[in-house]
Parts: structure tokens; C-alpha cells; sequence
């Protein structure tokens, strides 16, 4: 199988895959996930990912039944059932199922959805280009949930505008993008919005932040506005699908272009230490 | 069936009812749904809660594909196939089905979910008690989607208080409910929250300011804040479940209780409206 479904306890091509019609996922988005990327049948940073998975079920005070190595064990299983070594994992737990009623369930355990699908990394030589678009997302954005409607709108948007990315800021305030973290790189210091509730703490960002102290390239975690934005240095996206690439363009603007080495010395940092960690389980 | 289920063409009772794991609903939330109460198997004020669906999809961007008359004959269907006359009905469509990719799908069709459960309308002479909360929602409250989080959140917070309902706002001015709107009495002129995007425009409060205007009770429709909430003559939740219902404390303080008589004149005009329409299709 290339896109493995995995869902509490069954396993199935993820096409072919069925779920109950009363998944509280479904009507309430009443849930959270994650996902990384897979190499040599390994999960990168499974580990960060596993402590975020938990800290969005606690902050959506969903208990999640399984322990950490029961659920590892459960993301192996579809891994090892998927046909290529490298892909997407992907897992989402939801409070339940029942009738729908908006008060948390009280005989109902929470669901595990589980699925792999193709995926090979964005080349970190990468230029993406990037529209603006006003922030309307709910305040809750460090909790990976399932409410992503804004998120698909403004991806959409981007698309039509040729563009890989969509930069969100309220008002002059950057937050992140439509899928991924947004970086600035200014004289020569490594600037993130503020982890608060208004963006995610991505991984990869966090990775970055690492690898930036290691490669004595400091950092700062303090908003920037959309005019500190157009002025970086270097303008960087990252997810896990794209581990920090940078940005030439916003809104039919250039942008960064003026610290590429600073740049790729995360990037070396990064590939470096991807291919260390995908080395063995 | 007494919760009948229905998925693109396939009836089951709703607990047995599959639906594929790849539809955007279960992992984006993306899509929208609209809801309202039958009796003599007849939906109450269908052609409104029709209206306010399709204005939903329109404003996803949401093509579905049904004619107002093909998606009415679906939603009868479903009617006919419960065994009770009476009860909730639900529908939703998601943008379709595929590997989850932020993108709009092209190569996919809007799914529909239709249920019905047991279900009757909460007496007009029942008291509700209220807590309040921070608004904390998205920007986009007048769509009719299935991005609910907060809301799940709020109304769990509410029962956990011993109430009914929560009710949000934005710093002191009042927005709506966990699942309900929300409106005043004050000196005998009913006032509702401007219908913006930051409240849903509800049926059942459409129907209320109709029928004031029937009834010679002047309507306002602007902001009002936490402390005109706390000293209204009246405070009333309305929804497609609760046709306009008192509330008589909020965050544990008492709340209205003087002008029960003006309220009385729209509960009942409003249960002449129900039983006239709910006689045929």
C-alpha cells in the first residue's frame, strides 16, 4: 500500500478506508493531529512531535487513551505497512463519537486516525513566492487542531496567485503562514513571532532556533511587523515538509535576497541533522 | 430508524453509518451544515435554513451540486425513513474527498451527510442559567461551518457550571452563544447584536425580530455590552432548539425578570408560527 488508513485498530488502503458517520472530527473538527515526515522507515523528530500531539490533546482536554509507546507502536505499524520507506505520517485523535451534542462525551473513548501518504521534501533551494492576507483565525493557533477552514481558504488563495504561501499577520503584526511558520533573517539575527496562542510552535521552527544557538547565529522571539517583514534580510518558511526555504517574493514584491549564506548555513545545519535523526528508529 | 443516516446516496441507521477517511470535513473541518426541527414530519422552516446553507456554501466557495429541490427531496427522504415524526434534522456537505492537501480538490464533488436523532423543542416556560466567556472564535461566525472547537469547549465549561448556555464576548460587547444567539429586552425594544460576521444569523432570531415587528414591539439591531446584558429587562437565547427561552442568571448573578410579559407575547406568537408551518410541506 502506498497510503496506508489506519483507524482504531483497523488498517486499510487509505481510499478504502471507512470511518463511523458519528466521529466527532466530522461535524465539530473536534479534534487535534500531527505529522512528520518518514525516511528509511524512521519518523523525524518523532519524539518533538509526540510531546506536541499530547500538549494539544491536554490544552483540548482530550485523554487520549494511549501511552507514548503505545501510540509509537500503532505509527510503526502503519509505517511498516506502507510500500516506500519515505512519505508523510499523518495521525489526528478526535474526543469521540455518539450523537452529535456539543458537550463532551461521556461514553465514548477518543478515535485514532492514522495514515501515510507519498511526500518527498521541498529541495532547501527553493524559492517560494508569498501573498499577505489578514490573520481571522481563532486565538488557539498552538493547538494543532482540526479547525482549519481559514487555513484552506487563504492556501487556496495563494495558489491562484501563483504563490507556494500565504503570509497571516493581524493587523501589521505577522503571525505565521497558511501551513508553516514564517522566519526573518535580520543583520544577521534569527527572528520568530513569539510562540504564543496566535501561532503554532512548529518543530521545525524550533529546529531551527537549535541550530541557529549551535551555529552561533543569534536569535530573538519578538513580534515583527509586516514592514520588518519586507525589509529582512532573508525571509524564511517552515513546516515539515519544508524544513526553511526561503522567500523572494511577497504580494509581486521582492523580498529578502541580502543573507543567503546566513541562510544556508541553517540549511547544511538542518540536512545534516535530518539524515542523522532518520538513521534508525 | 430513530437516528436515520444518510451519506451520498447510502442510507443506514446513523450508528451504523460508514463514511470514507479521506472527506476534508474529518481533517480540515471544511465545510458547513444547517439544521432545524420536524414535526409531522415536516421541517420547520425549511426554505430559511435552505437559504442560510446555501449562503454557507457560497461563502467556502463550496460548488455543491444539488438544486435547492434535489437537496429537499434528499432531506425528506431521510425524514420519511425515521420512524418518529418528530426530531432534529441535520445536514452538511465538505468540500469532497482526497489525500489531505490544503488546496481545494479538483478532482472531487462536495460530499453530503444528512441525520436525523430524537429530539424536542425546549419548553418556552424553561430557565436558563448562563456563565460568560471571552469570544475567542474566528472572524468568520456568520458561516454555518464545522470548525466548532471553541464552541464544544464553551458549551462543556457551561454544563460543567450547572447552565445552559455560555455566553461570548469580545472584550464587553456581547456576541452570541455557545449554540444559540442571544438578544435583550430593554425598556419593551428587543435587541439583537448587529448580524455581522461575528455572530451567526440565526433563523429563530430572524423569526423573533419578524414577529416584534408583528406584534408592534420595536427591534434594535447594534451593539450592546456585558453590563446591558446584566441590566436588560429581559435576556433571551433563541436557536432552532429553543425558540426564545430566559435566561434568569448569568455567572451565578440574576438577570432580567421584568418584562416577562412582552417576552410572552413573542413565545407564543412564535409557537403560532411553528404549529402553522410544521402542517404540510
Amino acid at each position: 500500500m502506498q497510503t496506508v488508513g489506519y483507524y482504531n485498530g483497523t488498517l486499510a488502503p487509505l481510499d478504502e478506508l471507512m470511518i463511523p458517520a458519528t466521529d466527532r472530527a466530522l461535524y465539530f473538527g473536534d479534534g487535534c493531529y500531527d505529522a512528520t515526515t518518514f525516511k528509511n522507515n524512521v519518523a523525524f523528530a518523532l519524539e518533538d512531535h509526540l510531546d506536541r500531539f499530547y500538549n494539544s490533546c491536554r490544552l483540548l482536554e482530550i485523554e487520549f487513551p494511549l501511552t507514548r509507546s503505545e501510540l509509537k507502536d500503532k505509527l510503526y505499524q502503519v509505517i511498516d505497512a506502507n510500500e516506500s520507506d519515505t512519505g508523510m505520517l499523518y495521525w489526528q485523535t478526535s474526543r469521540g463519537s455518539g450523537l452529535r451534542n456539543h458537550l463532551f462525551p461521556e461514553d465514548s473513548q477518543p478515535n485514532l486516525l492514522i495514515f501515510t501518504a507519498p511526500f518527498g521534501l521541498i529541495p532547501f533551494d527553493a524559492e517560494f513566492k508569498l501573498i499577505s492576507r489578514e490573520d481571522t483565525r481563532f486565538l488557539h493557533c498552538n493547538i494543532k487542531t482540526l479547525n482549519l477552514l481559514p487555513n484552506v481558504i487563504a492556501s487556496q488563495r495563494a495558489k491562484e496567485a501563483g504563490c507556494q504561501e500565504v503570509v497571516f499577520h493581524r493587523g501589521e503584526r505577522v503571525t505565521e503562514c497558511g501551513h508553516s511558520n514564517i522566519l526573518i533573517l535580520k543583520d544577521g539575527v534569527l527572528c520568530t513571532p513569539p510562540r504564543d496562542n496566535l501561532i503554532l510552535p512548529g518543530i521545525t521552527l524550533k529546529h531551527l532556533l537549535e541550530l541557529a544557538k549551535e551555529n552561533n547565529i543569534p536569535t530573538s522571539e519578538a513580534p515583527f511587523t509586516m514592514d520588518e517583514l519586507r525589509a529582512a534580510d532573508e525571509v524564511i518558511v517552515s513546516s515539515s515538509a519544508c524544513l526553511g526555504i526561503r522567500a523572494v517574493e511577497l504580494d509581486g514584491q521582492p523580498v529578502g535576497g541580502k543573507d543567503l549564506a546566513t541562510l544556508q548555513v541553517l540549511q547544511q545545519a538542518y540536512a545534516k541533522k535530518y539524515e542523522a535523526d532518520v538513521q534508525s528508529r
